[in-house]
């Protein structure tokens, strides 16, 4: 597949695709590892939204192919925070800042086979700046593994119970009643909600029924249906969205704006 | 060109950069078809915008390499339009929603030879969502496409007849006068007229001339030029653009704030 | 590297990426020069800003590796100033018009060794758009290149010294007194300064000091500090940044919009 037989990288950041952060570290990792494929999964995270980069790694990791996937959210860049790589048991890599950005995708995976904190590296540029490490240590890391690095050539080894874990508020359920969290936005205003297609049967709230939505104190009605076009233009609809989370979502309009939820707003499902 | 001599692959949509669906699509097809050249033609599309996907692919195809062309610009996803595929007599390849969006380019192409409906496409990857056909059946096909499967080993073949077709408000012509729409508009508002050179000619408007743009009520000076150095910094002129069609623009300025000009105003070119 | 042994081609523009102009030049190449590398290096460089194009190119390009780089902020297209290519003595090669933007990435480099106009380039487009250099002219001369062209193949030989130079306002520095010009603004606020840490220290500014940053008539308490997370969040800071430029951020916030410095605005740091 590349040149020298090099695992593919998959990038995700929040550095934006107005300046050059990100195409400065393809730059990097084609000086280490020419040739090798970089996929851009996504550069818009909102800046320093761990969380959001962390569900959009997880969701992402099932539709790319195996190999070294580097993320970089990374709000305390230049503290105490450990840079890291780890290993999953599929020989998934993954490279990035240890705030919990890795958590999601590494249970996912199987959980981390191997961990090694990339503090004191070999892979460091010289004379690296304080605030850019996703250039001066990540990609570099990231380009040495696509060649085939093992991780004790790139980090020096701790324990994989160490890595840093990022909780997500649960759902609880009821009869005919789902409380869960909105954990997502999209740019159209679709609201990926905390809960799946399991929480809502536990709830009793079955593909078809009429659902009432209720946040900040309003009261939306809603259709729970499969697709955008199960409804009328205009209208509320509750459906499986392409990570299979429950999400909310109008028919060709935006319904975070039409309902005021926001990010971590407590959203109540319930049957009427 | 690429390691199995597979065919590159140009992708358009209106999913924007901002999240990971893009780069998902590019981890699909790279699953499948690894190593395969992927060039994004434009993924900032204005959201559900069929006519102007349509035109930006139908303008850029001139510039690409053979090979096939995945455009996702889909209001209709999970509804009953058709998925399809089809082949152009030069080779090209086109793979999307049949809601229009593939009219133009095909026509540009001269027609398509072969049209299948992947309805029920054995490319569908298992579990798909209904609502990310890009994803879940597009760019699976596209890489099978691009491993040279042939259209029959992806999807049903249909009438090529039967392809949906898209109509563009087409100008007219007097002594002195051209009627026109405007068909688009880009981020620094310059204005993409329905007509050519030769629907300027006929109407007696010719290059060097002095002319009045009527619309939406109001009339605005403008000289008919080359090139945006042609006129003085803020003033209008109207040129040929660089997919050949007469344009507004504003020389350092925005003409389609100037004047108000939206998508489909009717624009009136005048004689003086 | 690449299927031929071509080089790698860095492409920089104010195109966006909303339409598809970056996506028409990646075809272009394509077609011309198959399966060579082109790494995006920004495509968001505000519109007809030479200046912030050029800062970004020179800073790039240690981090790149050898090749072609391509780079198109071109407010005079369709005028008289000439579209040029040269080659720095480490063999990098660099293509763009000339109205700056390629002075200091050149500078940068040790200089022009040799420069040709391409005018009258081979490598024209038949049928060329009067506005879109980028796809007609540089895209096909960077593709000549990165397959080995030599600069003489693509344009006419003209003296190095004739680059069009760009002149970065210089900092001045007094006994606990550095003063200095904005000279960019990143997407999150951060100012980046016309001073590094060589000035700050002529000026008697050492790390860890509390320094007044005086600018528009107003004065703000700041901390000369290495990371972001010097100072408590909130707060000013100088830092250097990525390139080694003298910075001005706030811990998780907004340097620009808290102080009211523009780009070029006039920036007195003094000892307190």
């Amino acid at each position: 597949m590349s040149p020298r037989g090099q695992l593919p990288i998959t990038f995700i950041t929040d550095y934006g695709l107005e300046d050059e952060l990100v195409g400065v570290c393809h730059g990097v990792i084609q000086r280490i590892a020419p040739g090798t494929l970089v996929i851009d999964l996504a550069h818009g995270v909102p800046r320093h939204a761990v969380r959001t980069g962390a569900l959009a790694l997880r969701n992402a990791l099932a539709f790319m192919p195996v190999g070294v996937h580097l993320a970089v959210v990374d709000p305390g860049v230049g503290t105490e925070r450990r840079p890291v790589a780890l290993r999953c048991p599929d020989g998934n890599l993954l490279v990035g800042p240890d705030n919990g950005l890795l958590w999601l995708a590494t249970e996912r995976l199987g959980g981390a086979e191997q961990l090694v904190d990339l503090t004191d590296s070999p892979c460091w540029l010289e004379s690296p700046s304080a605030t850019f490490n996703g250039r001066d240590l990540f990609a570099p890391v990231a380009a040495r593994l696509a060649l085939g690095a093992r991780l004790d050539d790139v980090g020096d080894p701790v324990s994989p119970d160490s890595l840093v874990r990022l909780e997500l508020p649960l759902p609880s359920t009821a009869s005919g009643e789902l409380r869960t969290h909105a954990l997502g936005i999209d740019r159209f205003g679709n609201l990926q909600l905390g809960a799946d297609r399991n929480h809502m049967s536990e709830a009793g709230l079955e593909p078809g029924a009429p659902i009432v939505i209720e946040a900040n104190g309003k009261r939306h009605q809603a259709t729970y249906t499969g697709a955008f076009g199960g409804v009328d233009e205009g209208e509320l609809l509750l459906y499986l969205d392409s990570s299979d989370a429950i999400a909310i979502a109008i028919n060709r309009g935006d319904a975070a704006a039409r309902t005021g939820i926001e990010l971590d707003s407590l959203v109540r499902l319930l049957a009427t």
